[in-house]
């Protein structure tokens, strides 16, 4: 078994789409991506909640074999994010967004997350990242995420932190920005030249591209139908790649396609119900049967 | 050899891009087709232009397999369009549009066209395309590109025509507009319930998307470095999908996917240089190693 240590948010979210409405539902980064990751290893979760947070949700992540050893609880409310989607579901709409405990956090990895061999840095604060990384002992695989907060704000610590990483990933205009380049070949080439050896951008309807020094690989998006909730699927995607890559214990580029696609099939159901709902009555044998229906999709 | 009948616009186009500016050089939609189809099977050119078009574009046409005897010489001046596009290449601003001899055109298949069994009606009145499809005796495939233009003005002669074709071929925003849905898989079936049997949906730079009742294929495009104009790429694209169909005569779904890739490959090639610039030069093997390209891009 190979553990996955994963750093990043955990949050409390009130969410409107079109097609209805949550609050106060369990969310963040590191909660998406940790569901996700748990249908294919054992996940070690860092992260800060407050009192406020609901035990029926950590009861929740650990009945999915998510050590919360490294969830801390802090004095004070929960982080909390509220926000908007209209018909672009591609765009999130915020209306507030309180950090409260998540404002100081500071990021220990208890003493049996450090030799996980698969590390997720998820969307915080780059020097965090960092540091979080510094902690870890034996580290086989690296995956950052970021957002176009971190790139504005904190422009030279992202680049630090990528030296250090394997693979970065983010969304299209995230790496337009981060590169300053509107060509993602270009983008690619750019952010690959900062340290990492593959980079991964998410296209959301329209797929992700893979990119090292040598290889791109392509897949497309699954179409859906019913699209409820956009949240989480970025990281939901982050999940079911380094999910699949610590299960299977094999980081080669012709196995980090495999992880791409079932990357794409746990960000496709992530999508089609609120918060981790979909995920809470999600079987193996859907999995299986969405990864067939890809191949089936994209053979020629 | 099975050829294609092909009926469409045969143009002056005055262009400018980021890339450079090209003064009323040959264009037109089924100009782009026929010469990306002529690397695949013999091409019979139905159009109009004025007695202005440079003889020398006429020969070039012919130099390629093109049979220009539907090609009618009319009084008075040829189709011209100017425009140009900013960074945003998927997005073309019209400056100037001279339909001339196109105004009153009125398509006749000369009878050695009228048996072809592949047939194109590229983008031009819905009622000219029919009115063409009817001249032909023995069809087995008809596909028909169209534009946001004829969806606003001539919508339910749009749809008339639409039962009578095998497939429809159309961007992305024409899909959503023609449909008046915009999710792409329900857009789809909507247009396959008017007649099609197939639905291919171009997205640019996302890449393609072919639709039947019961399949679903996904192709990305080719991550190109250099686009210097986008102009003719999906009549480029048209032209390599019933090219290869016409080559193998084989209208499979199964061989439609591979067409689908050859139908990438020349859109791709089309927009590293102006007008019909980069087919000039153009070779076989470039056709070839690009597709081979596709297979490694896509496989996982």
């Amino acid at each position: 078994m190979h553990p996955i240590t994963v750093v990043g948010s955990v949050a409390l979210d009130s969410i409107e789409t079109p097609f209805g409405k949550v609050e106060s539902v369990i969310g963040g980064s590191a909660t998406h991506f940790s569901t996700s990751a748990s249908f294919f290893a054992p996940i070690n979760l860092v992260g800060v909640v407050g009192n406020d947070f609901p035990k029926e949700h950590v009861k929740f992540l650990k009945s999915r074999n998510i050590d919360t050893k490294g969830l801390e609880i802090a004095d004070g409310l929960t982080f909390s994010w509220k926000g908007y989607y209209d018909y672009d579901l591609n765009t999130a709409h915020t209306l507030e967004t309180n950090l409260n405990v998540f404002e100081t956090f500071d990021p220990k990895l208890p003493d049996s997350y450090k030799s996980a061999e698969f590390i997720f840095l998820a969307n915080i604060d780059p020097e965090l990242q960092l540091k979080v990384l510094e902690q870890t002992t034996q580290p086989k695989l690296v995956v950052m995420d970021t957002m176009n907060f971190w790139i504005e704000s904190k422009k030279q610590h992202l680049i630090r932190t990528l030296q250090e990483v394997d693979i970065a990933m983010m969304n299209d205009a995230e790496a337009r920005e981060l590169s300053e380049t509107h060509n993602l070949l270009d983008a690619a080439r750019r952010i690959l030249g900062w340290g990492p050896t593959t980079v991964i951008i998410k296209k959301g309807e329209h797929g992700v591209l893979m990119f090292t020094d040598k290889t791109h690989f392509a897949a497309p998006a699954f179409p859906l139908e019913d699209i409820k909730d956009p949240t989480g699927a970025g990281d939901s995607f982050a999940g079911g790649f380094i999910g699949y890559l610590a299960k299977t214990n094999d980081v080669t580029e012709a196995n980090m396609r495999k992880a791409v696609i079932y990357a794409s099939v746990m960000a496709s159901f992530s999508v089609e119900d609120f918060s981790l709902n979909r995920f809470k009555r999600l079987t193996q044998k859907e999995i299986d049967g969405r990864y067939a229906h890809f191949e089936e999709m994209t053979i020629f």
